[in-house]
């Protein structure tokens, strides 16, 4: 996925309007009673990447901001703004970092350009599932090189969301072999255009709003976006009938709370507890919903749209990795934070594969048998 | 896992304080300056069916009730109760249900007795994963049912806590055919256990003190446990060294909150709030610190002790997978709740599937060929 620049795209607006749903009608929450206002009350301004109540995106900053304000009983309101309304999408970052805005709620390989390391507190090729994340976050190292990152800039960082795993996209023609990707026009974003790019493709920037009428005009041969959820309200399996996945350029794309370290720091320790517990609340919740909404538009899009599931070869995938390597361990020479983060994320990624290799993996390939006979 | 009667054993005393780990030391909590003690304090009794801090288990119930009194910034102070405390582990539920205590953390299978519907909620043979848990219980309806199941027994319940995968057990012998099976003497708890005795074994319930000295002995031929990280501080490598993964029995068991439902209906909704987010945020860190866990206690078992890794043949997990289907749509007969808790549950499992298939799993079979060359 990528939101830069579709933000305000008519598509992502009716499609978000189409999709989006209210957490408090699906996540089975009781229902809060309006809070007693016997305390003073602190607005914070929330500023995201999304547009209004965009499904699993936007929802999640939501999520968060309600959990605040309910949690405190009113003494903290937060107040969400939709990008472009205080400050654009890409303006987040700086408009927290300076104060303009208390906090942010966003992908934060967004902020790539202060540092590659950005990249991997959301999610890189062949890197970790959302699971393998939340565990190097809070047990592996991963929050306090994160908080060392973003503390360069005034901001103090936490997992708010994860969209599990991103499918490998959408082709118009079957990709059988690596002589596929040459001259393929794909649009992908990041770290993951720049393996195919390696592969021969031209990877293309568009926002998600220009994506449809690229395919449909044949600007573009291929595209990702997030999953089956979010894919099939933009409608792209009418233009290209092939859906690949596993993707491997995005296994567990994080969602980030970003909060002005001045507001932070002062806060009562209560307050600091409730959005961090908030943060950890909407980032169980939005996997889940992922999971359960993939699932159900997965069948939609097999059984209504008559969408042709693929998966690379294994040719295909061997090189993906080798390359998707080469652009891990290039991005971590860029500066001194993204190499110790590099490092432990790898650490973080070996222990996810030791692990899953005798649990999940297998357990879920043997329970395959209960549906494939 | 199961920890009916192993309570206040000393070897888990032991293990529990060798292996006990201060959550606020590990998960990069930022630290809580003292609440200011401006408000009226309620204190909420939590009764556990754990020892004290007990790794993975009774540290979730810590940090559920540390993060309700840090938020609520100590008007609501919960005291948590080892198991024998106040009331034993199996009498918790009663505790709650009655009002001797105002909520429980525990696994929900303990309660199996009032209803095979409490299985659900936990784990059960060749179900849900624990991310595929969540999604069923905030989206696919069966946080709606737990409450319509606890309800009856004056009882509100929520996800707080899951032990991911658990392992299929230490094996003296290996397991080459289903022959080798009959006559096996096994602890294996539950459901799980039933399967063991259909397939012509001895399924034996031992307590967790218990479980050592009946392999050394050799009352026992096999047992199951957890899984690594807490398999390793109980040492069963040294007197069993076949390690089966994974397990079919319990793929990742959730643990609960219950309340009393007239304190949670007496509760200002500020504080349900906080209740419910704490639960989220304790599930989400404790499936994260299991994988970080586990990870590091395999490579211990691998390298240190020389442990032997074996999975059960396809000829095994056919025999398994269809006994363990016959097991639970027999227990789904038991009542009417029980019904339809698993007939909600057997459509999660489908969703499941469904999207893990084209996802996680073969995304995890291609990423492990950056291991296995």
């Amino acid at each position: 996925m990528d939101r830069r620049r579709f933000i305000g795209g008519a598509a992502i607006a009716a499609a978000a309007a189409a999709s989006a749903c209210s957490p408090a009608q699906t996540n089975g929450e009781t229902p809060a009673a309006p809070a007693v206002a016997r305390r003073r009350t602190r607005e914070l301004r929330m500023v995201t990447t999304w547009p209004p109540n965009f499904p699993g995106l936007g929802t999640a900053a939501e999520r968060t901001a309600q959990l605040i304000s309910q949690m405190s009983g009113g003494e903290l309101r937060v107040r969400v703004y939709a990008a472009g309304e205080i400050v654009g999408a890409f303006e987040a970052f700086d408009a927290v970092s300076t104060g303009v805005a208390d906090m942010y709620h966003a992908a934060d390989y967004y902020w790539a350009g202060r540092s590659p390391a950005f990249n991997f507190y959301c999610s890189v090729p062949m890197g970790l599932n959302a699971v393998e994340t939340n565990a190097w976050l809070d047990f592996g190292g991963g929050q306090e090189l994160w908080e060392e990152l973003a503390g360069q800039f005034n901001i103090i960082t936490f997992a708010a969301g994860n969209t599990g795993h991103q499918m490998g996209g959408w082709f118009k023609r079957e990709i059988n072999s690596l002589d596929d990707f040459r001259g393929l026009r794909m649009r992908i974003p990041g770290l993951g255009g720049e393996v195919i790019r390696q592969l021969g493709g031209a990877a293309v920037a568009l926002s998600g709003g220009e994506i449809y009428p690229a395919l449909q005009s044949g600007a573009i041969d291929a595209t990702e976006w997030v999953g089956p959820w979010n894919d099939l309200a933009f409608g792209f399996h009418r233009e290209a009938r092939y859906y690949y996945g596993p993707g491997f350029h995005e296994p567990g794309s994080a969602l980030g709370l970003g909060i002005n370290r001045g507001v932070w720091d002062g806060l009562p320790s209560e307050h600091q507890a409730i959005i961090r517990a908030a943060c950890r609340a909407a980032n169980d919740l939005s996997l889940g919903e992922f999971v359960h909404q993939n699932a159900i538009a997965l069948r939609v899009l097999k059984e209504q749209h008559n969408v042709q599931l693929r998966d690379f070869s294994p040719e295909i995938w061997r090189r993906m990795i080798e390359v998707s390597e080469q652009v891990l361990a290039d991005a971590a020479r860029a500066d001194s934070i993204t190499r110790r983060v590099y490092d432990s994320y790898i650490i973080a990624r070996r222990r996810g594969h030791e692990w899953g290799a005798i649990s999940e993996a297998p357990y879920f390939q043997h329970r395959a048998m209960l549906f494939n006979g």
